[in-house]
């Protein structure tokens, strides 16, 4: 090769490197791959054997390679544990024997050992690559750096290989990362900003290496081949739920360090089983060997994850747990793990493709199998008028209908792609995926293996194998993106912040677990089916909050009612509830005016979801306050009514009046005349002004709706609504006024939690001093005032 | 008995009479039963019988009774024919012999013939009732007429009985109506009058047995006695679906002419299965022994019934049946019947307990097994984290979970309630009933008997009995009122009227139907499971609609999409998709104004079903005309939006925009300047008053919008938004103006049906005439125009 022709194909390397790398593939040239930690247990188990693979796959097509196992270890001792690690590296069965023994001389004589420690190892790395090519007439084409060490050493390594080890412009770099990816968003966005100072993001290849396994990697092309049969039934109107399950039977024996800082969220679920559900979620792209399509695409489904509330997962932990880890980390007799070791996770996912859907995510060790799968079930939609007895099982639509991505283990044994037979016919490419023999008296899933249509890999191949061929290829859809781990920690984070204090529930392990980690899951929530009281007898009957009786007494000489939060809400909503049946009988509608913050959101959750012949059709919905804010903002109060009331019950349009603080594109102009709106707007539509119900909170000051302490505006005088001024941001707000609020039929005060407990107290001792205690103002002119308070706001 | 006492008690009796006839039940006296068709088969078979069991029930307890057979017959051969009929009564089993022969003799000394056919006859059933009791000393309680007759006899009857049988005041006249009741809503509505117009409605009782089967008549007092364990699973939250079932194995063979007259949706859904449906779907009263309460939430849940269309059903017939009926009705040997001998129906309830929950409703003649059942099938909302070989059938929340009503027959072979094992313990009143021996190897919907908590009655009893108890015990509830009656006419009867034409789906029959009478639901349609071709190869392949290409052309000018109505829709459903998608990527938002009337609303239906990525969250709704009447009103365009699209997908309450035609309590006042407001709405928050899409139809003279052809307003000039006159009511219109139309970036005019034929054709001549043809002034500035017509509008 001459040196015009070397630049030329330097120029165009170049050019084709900047396009992209699927491109700049096509341009042959030498290979160099350092492999780091190459005397490790991963490398040894699966990334020799890897690397040999990909020699395998790759030699014939015109690069030429070159494998660098480089650890710490000094030069000799360095290269006699590698060789060991090579000593193992087996052919696929379908090669000769013969063949295979050559062409795995070929592969140890491209492998030499090399110690990485210093900053001059690295450049003596980068010279020796260099000389290599040169001398051999070569063109460099790129190479790959495998960082299989532990993460505190990523930084030293980056920077070396920053510094010294990049090869000349043209030729591209990849490094390539194992996880742990950061503890939690903060550490993982440090992580991630200390790597982006060494490397591009297109330089980076983050593994998980489920998106490697063969059952995982075809999600995808699953979904793309099978289009057609797809399109109608991937989405809410179809799918009943995803199952996302990897189960282990061993358990953190030996490994108590590790999993006790991280435990089984971090360990699968934030990573394993999230990439997992993002492939099955994600909308398709048109082209998914667009790698920048499929991981917008992906990116996109994260965005639309629900985020999750402590009362969306479950958490066990196998009884034998805090032991291993009294022992293996030397903690005192006394010590109690708090780690969960199993996980139930219900995740919802808000778009309109998926809404009401749900994902469960359960991963969990020492369980009574192993077994990874993710299985999609379809709502049974369909009345078979035979008698079951005659159902023909490909063709019931009434037997279950289900595509399952088998991962691995189980009963089946290796990775498997199950489609019901009376679903449709998939199509997968037979070259890689090949029929499963039935096995009379296997069952899957609630049906024999001979109802699906069930697939099994030609070959089975490690992920690693798989993930090594796609780095070299450059498809970085099977790999996470910055952006992509950090959405997903964003997604988790809160959850593990939430529960960092929560005690798991212990299991045997095992068979002996029973059903004591069988969950349920109803609006949103996850729940144990078995409740603790039934496993633990010996306790005795602890007194729950419902076997408290909701007390009624007075308070400043009106009915109090005061339970434990959840009776509280019950009680007001059925109370309110009572009073629209009565109010549309009589008037034929029902004015209710609801307060914004945090203790009526309960409330809304408890009206939407339990109370069936609540008359919405005949509800008008008044606000008692409101921030000035855009009605969108998610401080208003209006936005709380709407995600949290609104869009679960049909209360038509027009019965719903937001108050008008945003006119003009302005916030509560005086000029705009928001307030005498909204006057006139209830003087038109509530007979006499006088609302049917108002709900009132009391702030911590004595402020009721948005009247604050010596408030200029709305504590007496003529207004019905008016504009105030709050000590907290956002200032403005706009309010109904003490006289109009007092003109209602009936006002319900709720006051909640025990930082209201010293205003409680002291409202309880004053008179009626609007001016002092807004709260001390309200009061009904010829209607009735009842308080609700739970018994830390009311007892402290 | 003194005279005195004995109008005492009259007086007492006419006071109770007036206050309802639970009190004045208490008091007792004779009551005179008339069976009217005493020798008919109803009456051999169960009627009879089922007096002789009231007898046997109530004899003790103060009440005296006489019993009158009458027919048409002359006495000497109908007092032989009744003897005939009473020969077999038989006696409970746990009475003994001895006592019963007793009780028999009594009962037939208190039974006689009687002819009626004449005025005079029933004057003398009269006069001998009341001879008889003052010669006995008795004071008489009441009457009961059993009609045991066909409906044409109905009127005479009840005639002669409210002017000649009617009992002194102060005593009760109950008179008991066998189906049918009609044909159809209307012929309902006059049967109803006729009888009306003899009798209160307090006196009727029309008999659905299906309500006296043991099973059936369990529904209310088991919701009832299961409260708190029911509370929280009946509704949609935890119901799957509910099956109210009836399969007979028998055909019409021998009742055609009655059969082909009314069919299987008259002849059992109508009645039997709507009846079941609502004691199911009802809201329960407090007190279920509260006639007047059971019939005022049955009504409710009769209105909270969506339509039925023509999709809601699915039809068949088997393939004997044409064949009985020429044969039975004489018909020539071409007459194919179109009376359907199976239907399913799907039936949903639009209130907020049982919205979404399919309600389905099955049954036909000529089936594989016969058997009656309402099945509620609760969700799984578990996950059970042990594989299933270790589930404990009676605590794993994976396995189905079900209350089953088994009204009789089928494998089980009696009447039964079965409660899954899984879902809780029922309570059942043991006196009535007592717990199902298991049988091994029996299973019932999918689980094996013994799953169940099942429950058989400790005595069974014919219907007609319980029903006949009922009457004298005045329990309204078990009976339908002419207001329950016309409420289910008008139910079916659209549905009766739109299938009129329809050719049902032949079956053979039996076991042979084998999976031909499966069917799917979804979004509220059926459709059979197997499509007709697959069962009719040799018709070839018909062309359906799908298999046009929608055409593409030109039409004034201007892009023109013409195809099926199906395909139209569908096309402009994702050419909005794109336009929205584009317009959020580069403005952030959608500015969607949108036009009223009928053919958008398939539209609306498919934007609200099938687009799962429409970005609704960064959509604004405007109106492009409205009526002058309130927004609440069903002829508002904004009314039509709701429904059908804003009650299913999640647009913000600030982006949607209705028209302000109704301000200040008056509708399109000038003074109120609504239009203007809404041209200032649109100049703030669209920009340069640009629509993204612009949606319009085409009226078939030329109107578009609200614009109508020489309308002084809207079609030039500066304003935005006018108030306009529709020639049609209502007059008063407000409309986006034709300048406003044509600053859009984009605008789609929708031309559906054969109405249109005429307008297009014109249309495609003319020139720019706004004035006589306003749709001939739409013609974007600087945007886009295309046009969107079905084949029928196009090409007539």
């Amino acid at each position: 090769m001459g040196h015009q022709d070397i630049w030329k194909m330097l120029i165009v390397a170049m050019c084709l490197a900047l396009l992209g790398c699927l491109q700049a593939q096509e341009f042959k040239g030498h290979v160099s791959i350092i492999l780091l930690g190459a005397t490790g247990d991963l490398a040894k188990k699966y990334l020799w054997q890897g690397l040999f693979q990909l020699y395998l796959d790759e030699a014939g097509k015109g690069h030429s390679f070159s494998f660098h196992g480089a650890a710490l270890t000094a030069p000799q001792q360095g290269q006699k544990l590698m060789d060991k690690a090579l000593e193992s590296l087996s052919c696929p069965k379908d090669l000769a024997p013969s063949h295979c023994d050559e062409l795995k001389a070929q592969f140890l004589q491209l492998s030499q050992y090399r110690q990485l420690r210093t900053a001059e190892d690295y450049q003596t790395l980068n010279k020796d690559i260099e000389t290599q090519v040169q001398q051999d007439g070569l063109w460099e084409a790129g190479r790959i750096f495998y960082f299989s060490v532990p993460p505190f050493a990523y930084a030293d390594i980056a920077r070396n290989i920053n510094s010294s080890c990049r090869p000349h412009p043209g030729a591209w770099l990849r490094v390539v990362l194992e996880k742990p990816f950061g503890h939690d968003h903060l550490s993982a966005q440090q992580l991630a900003s200390e790597l982006g100072s060494f490397f591009q993001e297109e330089e980076m290849y983050r593994v998980d290496h489920y998106l490697g396994k063969q059952a995982v990697a075809q999600i995808l092309p699953f979904r793309d081949q099978n289009r057609k049969a797809l399109d109608g039934l991937w989405n809410r109107h179809h799918v009943e739920r995803v199952e996302i399950i990897m189960k282990e039977t061993v358990d953190a024996e030996g490994r108590a360090s590790f999993y006790e800082e991280y435990g089984v969220i971090r360990d699968t679920l934030q990573n394993h089983l999230t990439e997992i559900l993002t492939l099955v979620a994600m909308e398709l792209p048109h082209n998914i060997s667009n790698s920048a399509a499929v991981l917008q695409h992906k990116l996109q489904a994260f965005q639309a994850l629900r985020g999750l509330q402590k009362s969306s997962a479950v958490l066990g932990q196998y009884q034998a747990y805090s032991g291993q880890v009294r022992q293996e980390l030397q903690k005192p007799d006394s010590f109690q793990s708090l780690t969960p070791t199993f996980a139930g996770v219900l995740v919802h996912i808000d778009n309109l493709r998926w809404e009401g859907v749900p994902f469960i995510l359960v991963s969990g060790k020492a369980l009574d199998e192993r077994v990874g799968y993710v299985r999609i079930l379809f709502k049974n939609q369909a009345y078979c008028t035979q008698s079951e007895r005659h159902w023909a099982s490909g063709r019931s639509q009434c037997l279950p209908q289900q595509i399952v991505f088998y991962i691995g283990h189980g009963e089946l044994g290796h990775p498997a792609i199950l489609v019901s037979q009376n679903l449709f016919k998939p199509y997968l490419p037979t070259q890689s995926w090949e029929e499963v023999q039935d096995q009379p008296g296997l069952r899957l899933f609630g049906r024999p293996l001979s109802d699906y249509y069930a697939y099994r890999p030609v070959r089975e191949q490690d992920a690693y194998s798989t993930l090594l061929s796609h780095i070299f290829h450059c498809r970085k859809e099977s790999f996470i993106t910055t952006e992509n781990l950090l959405a997903s920690w964003v997604f988790w984070t809160p959850l593990l912040e939430s529960l960092a204090l929560e005690a798991p529930r212990l299991y045997p392990g095992g068979v002996e677990s029973g059903h004591l980690l069988d969950f349920e899951f109803s609006g949103g929530q996850l729940a144990f089916s078995q409740p603790l009281e039934v496993l633990l007898p010996e306790l005795g009957s602890v007194p729950k909050p419902s076997d408290f009786q909701v007390l009624r007494a007075q308070y400043r000489e009106s009915p109090l009612i005061t339970a434990w939060p959840e009776e509280l809400i019950s009680k007001l909503a059925s109370d309110i509830e009572v009073t629209a049946e009565q109010s549309v009988r009589r008037f034929g509608k029902f004015h209710l005016a609801l307060s914004g913050g945090s203790s009526p959101i309960a409330l809304f959750q408890q009206l939407a979801t339990g109370h069936y012949s609540f008359p919405w059709a005949h509800t008008h919905l008044w606000l008692v306050d409101e921030r000035c804010v855009p009605l969108s903002d998610p401080e208003s109060n209006f936005q709380g009514l709407q995600t949290h009331l609104l869009q679960h019950v049909r209360v038509p349009y027009y019965n719903i009046h937001p108050m008008p603080v945003h006119l003009h594109q302005r916030l509560c102009a005086e000029e705009d005349q928001g307030a005498q709106t909204y006057a006139s707007e209830i003087s038109a539509l509530v007979a006499n002004s006088s609302f049917d119900l108002v709900l009132l909170g009391m702030g911590t000051d004595g402020h009721t709706a948005s009247l604050f302490p010596q408030s200029p505006t709305g504590l007496d005088g003529d207004q019905l609504v008016v504009l105030t001024e709050s000590p907290l941001r956002p200032h403005q707000r706009m309010s109904l006024s003490l006289p109009l609020i007092n003109r209602a039929k009936k006002v319900a005060v709720l006051v909640m939690g025990r930082t209201k407990r010293e205003i409680t107290m002291l409202v309880s001792r004053v008179g009626h001093e609007p001016k002092k205690w807004p709260i001390s103002g309200v009061l009904p002119l010829s209607g009735q005032l009842v308080w609700y308070m739970d018994y830390e706001a009311f007892l402290g």
